[in-house]
C-alpha cells in the first residue's frame, strides 16, 4: 500500500505513553514506544534484529530496551549498547527509530526522510490551547476499514441525515447540497441547512424557540486530519457566515492512524464554546458522538467488507462525491511527488 | 465456482421474509429480501451500487430500500427512484434484481436468464398439498460443506446403517446393495430391507409384531432438491413396491441453498401419511430427524475439511458411488448445456 | 517444509494411547492412534480413502477401524477387510500405516523407509530406566512456532538468563560465554557459572551456605530431542566436569513433535538425583518448570508472528548463534542425505 510519507501521523493519546514498553501499528509496521527519564517519547520498530522478538517483551532500563530473549540492548536512538557475553558490537546492530512530537493531546510520528521532520509541520487547531474553547479528549476508535473510506466520511456532511438521523442529523438536511474548494493542504466541504428544526445534539445546551440555521464546515487536511467545525444559531439572529463563533460551535477533530490497508484508529477530540467548565455537558456530548462515530464505524466496516467481496464492482458516481475525490486526489498527489522526488 | 444458472434455487423459508430487510447468501452473492406492501417478495443484489453499503443496513420506506449511507434509494424492481440533493438520476444507477417465487414453505429464487424464470418450473410434492398428509416444516441446517457433498449424501441410503444407527437404520441394512436410475431431472436411488427388525423410529407409530419390510426411496432433483421416501410395513402383509402408501410412509424433502463453495443450508421438511394432527408426534420425529442429520453434518464438514487438506489425494470408488457419480454427472450436464447455450 | 523422514519423532504421552481412537498431527499428517487388543499402537493416515472421511469419527472393532460414513473397515496394518454391500475388496482399497514404539513414556512413529525403522535408534537416557533416579513426566505443551525455533533454544543457555530470571537463572551467568561441539548425532552446548548465588530454582533442594556453581549440558539429537543437563554445586567442593553427579543434577528432556511449520509439541519430562520419592517436591519442581516453559513459549510464538510479518529482514547473528546455526547445519545435512538416496 503506498502512503504519504513525509508527513506528521497521529499515532497514541500522550496519556496512554510513560514509563512501560507500549507498541502501536502504523501502516503494518509495529512501533514500540516509551517515553525516556526525561519525557521525551522514543518510537523504534518493535523488532529485535538478531532473532526477531518483539522489544517490548523486554524491558526498560534507563532510557534503553533490553531484548528479552538475549539481553541485546538499544538507546533511545537506535544504538546497540549491550551484546551480552560479547565484547564486540557489530556496526550495523542497531534498530530503526522515528522522530516523534505531542500536539493536540497525542503523539505524532514521521516515517519519511528525518531532516524534514519538522514538528511545526504538524496539524494545530487554534482553539485547542485557548481558555475561552473547553478540550475534551475522546476515544481511540478502532475501525476495521482503509483510513480513506474515513476520509471520504470526514469529507461529506451528507451522510449526516441518513447515518446519524438520532445524534447529529435530522431530515431537513436531506436535499441540501454540498459545496467544496480546495484549502492549502486540503479540502473544505461546507454547507448551511437554513430555518429548520433544531437537532436534538444542540437543543440540549442553548434554548431555541423558533427555527435554526445550522452548519458543517469540514476542514480535511490531508492525509490524517479532519477537523469539523459544526454549530447552530437561531435563524432570526441575522449571523454571516464567518461570524459562526456568535452561535453555539464545536470542532470535532478527527486524527487518523492508518494501522494497515484495512484499519485505522480514528482518535478524536473537541473543542467548544458552549458550556465550558460543565463536565456533565462534557461527557453527554461524548456519549452522543459516541453513538455517532460507532454508527460511521458500522457502515465503514461493512463497506470495507463488501469492497473486498466485489473488488470490481462498476460504481455510481454522486454529486456528494466531488469533495472526497478531491481530497483523495490531494493525497494521490503527495504520493507522487514524492516518488517522483524519490527517482 | 461453476453452477447451474436456469433453475430455480431454495433461498429461505418463508416465514422469515416479512417488512424487514433481511439477507441471504446464493453462490457467494449476498442477496436483500423484503416483502413488498402486497406481500410479493423482493430479491436484490445487498450492495449500493455508490460507495458499496449493503443496502441492508437502509431502510424499507413502502416498498423501496433507502440505502443507509446517503439515502440513495431504490423500488423494489431495482430501479434508483431517488438521490438526495442531486435532481438527475444516471440511466445505469440501477441495482440487480432477481425473480422470486414461494413453493413448500420456501421462497425460491432464480439467478439465470429472467425470460425463462417460469415458477411451474419450481419443484413440487403432490402430498405437500394434499389434506390427506401432514406437512411439518423443519429446519434451516448450515452445512460448512459443499453442497454437492450434501448431494452425494442424499443419493446415498448405504450411509444410513453406519452414520445413523440408533435413529433411522439398524444392522439389517448393511449389506444390501442399493439400485439406481434416471429420472426426468435427476436421479432414483433405492433399496429395499426385508424382513428385519423393525427401526427405533418407526416403532413409535405403529405396532409390529414381527418382521418388516423398510425402503427407502431417493429422489434426486438436480441440482437441488433432494425427496426421500421411506417408510415401513409388516413383512406378512403383502405389498407391491407401488403400494408403499399402505404403511407407514414419509417423505423427507431437502431443499438446499449453495451458499458458497463451502457452505450449504439445508431447508428440510417432512410430509407424512401417519399420526396426522398429532404435534407431539411431529415434534418428537423432528427431534430425531434433527440428531440424524446433525450426525450427517458433522461428517459431510469433516470431510469438507479434508478435501481442502489433501486435494490430489486418489480415492477409492465403491459400488455406493455409482448413483452419486450420476447425480454428479446430471449437475454437469446441465452447467455444460448453459455454457454451450451461452457460446 | 522439507524434514528428515528416516527418524523416529515422539508423537504423544504413552499413557494417552488407549482403546479409542484419538489423533495427532505429524508435519501437517493427522495420524490416527490406538492400542490394538494386543496393546500394540497403530498408527495410521487418519483418511478414509473412499471419501476422504476421518476415520477418528468411526468405530474400533477388534483392531480393525470402521469409517463412520460407508463402513469401509481397515485392520492395524491398513489393508481393508470389508467393504459393506460389496463383496470385492479392490487391491489398492488400504491406507497408509506407520511404525511405531515406545519409549521413555512416549510413543514414537516413523514416517520414513519401513524397512530402516528400528526402535533401537530412538533415544534413551539412561538415567530414564535406572531406580536411583527419579523420573516426572511432564506436559504436552502446544506451541505455535516452527520445531527449529524451539531447537534454537535448546541449544542456547544464554537466553536463561533474560527469558527466566525469577525461575532457572539469575544475573550472575549475563557475560558468561557458551561452548559447543559435535556429538555424534547433534549438538553439545554448555557453560559454567563458577562462585555464584544459587538461583532460586535449586535453593529450595539443597543447603548453600556460599557460592555455588552452576552446570547447563544442552545435548541436542537432531532433529527432535534435547536433553538439558542442569545442577549446581557448592563452589568450595572441588568437582571435576564429569562428576557433575555428586551436585543437585537434573535432565530436563524435551521430545519434540512437529506438528507443522509453524506449530510444535514439546512432551517434557524431567529425571533428577535428589528428593526422590517426595512428591511434593516432583509438583513444585514441574510447577517452576511450567512457568519457565510458558515464558519460553510466549517468545518463541511472538517471533514465529514477526517472522511471518518481516521474511526478508536481514538479521544480526551474534556469538550465541554459533550452536544453534551448528543445529541447523546437522538438521540440513540429515535432510540433503536423504534426498540425495532418494535420487
Amino acid at each position: 500500500m503506498k502512503f504519504v510519507r513525509n508527513t506528521w501521523y497521529p499515532l497514541v493519546w500522550s496519556h496512554d505513553v510513560g514509563r512501560s514498553l507500549i507498541t502501536r501499528k502504523l501502516f503494518g509496521e509495529d512501533l514500540l514506544l516509551y517515553r525516556t527519564e526525561s519525557g521525551s517519547v522514543a518510537a523504534m520498530l518493535d523488532l529485535c534484529p538478531h532473532r526477531l522478538a518483539p522489544l517490548s517483551m523486554g524491558r526498560l532500563k534507563g532510557d534503553a530496551v533490553e531484548c528479552g530473549y538475549h539481553g541485546m540492548t538499544f538507546g533511545a536512538d537506535g544504538r546497540c549498547t549491550r551484546i551480552p557475553g560479547q565484547p564486540i558490537i557489530g556496526a550495523k546492530s542497531g534498530i530503526k527509530t522515528y522522530p516523534t512530537a505531542e500536539r493536540m493531546g497525542l503523539i505524532w510520528v514521521w516515517l519519511g526522510d528525518q531532516s524534514s521532520a519538522d514538528p511545526k509541520r504538524i496539524f494545530s487547531l487554534a482553539q485547542h490551547d485557548d481558555p475561552n474553547w473547553c478540550i475534551t479528549y475522546g476515544d481511540a476508535l478502532r475501525i476495521d476499514a482503509n483510513y480513506l473510506n474515513l476520509a471520504d466520511n470526514l469529507c461529506d456532511p451528507s451522510h449526516v441525515t441518513f447515518v446519524h438521523p438520532t445524534t447529529l442529523g435530522n431530515s431537513a438536511g436531506e436535499n441540501v447540497p454540498v459545496q467544496n474548494r480546495d484549502i492549502e493542504d486540503g479540502v473544505l466541504v461546507w454547507r448551511w441547512i437554513k430555518s429548520a428544526p433544531v437537532i436534538p445534539f444542540f437543543a440540549q445546551y442553548g434554548s431555541f424557540d423558533g427555527p435554526v440555521d445550522r452548519w458543517h464546515y469540514y476542514y480535511y487536511h490531508a492525509p490524517c486530519v479532519a477537523v469539523i467545525d459544526f454549530g447552530t444559531i437561531a435563524s432570526n439572529k441575522t449571523v454571516s457566515e464567518d461570524e459562526r463563533g456568535r452561535g453555539l460551535q464545536m470542532f470535532a477533530c478527527h486524527l487518523i492512524t492508518p494501522v494497515d490497508e484495512n484499519t485505522c484508529v480514528d482518535h478524536w477530540l473537541t473543542v467548544r464554546n458552549f458550556s465550558l467548565n460543565d463536565d456533565a455537558a462534557s461527557e453527554r456530548i461524548h456519549a452522543d458522538l459516541r453513538i455517532a462515530f460507532n454508527e460511521d464505524k458500522s457502515i465503514l466496516e461493512a463497506i470495507q467488507r463488501k469492497e473486498a467481496q466485489y473488488p470490481d464492482f462498476r460504481r455510481v458516481t454522486l454529486g456528494v462525491d466531488a469533495a472526497p475525490h478531491r481530497m483523495r486526489r490531494k493525497v494521490d498527489a503527495m504520493i507522487a511527488a514524492e516518488t517522483e522526488r524519490a527517482a
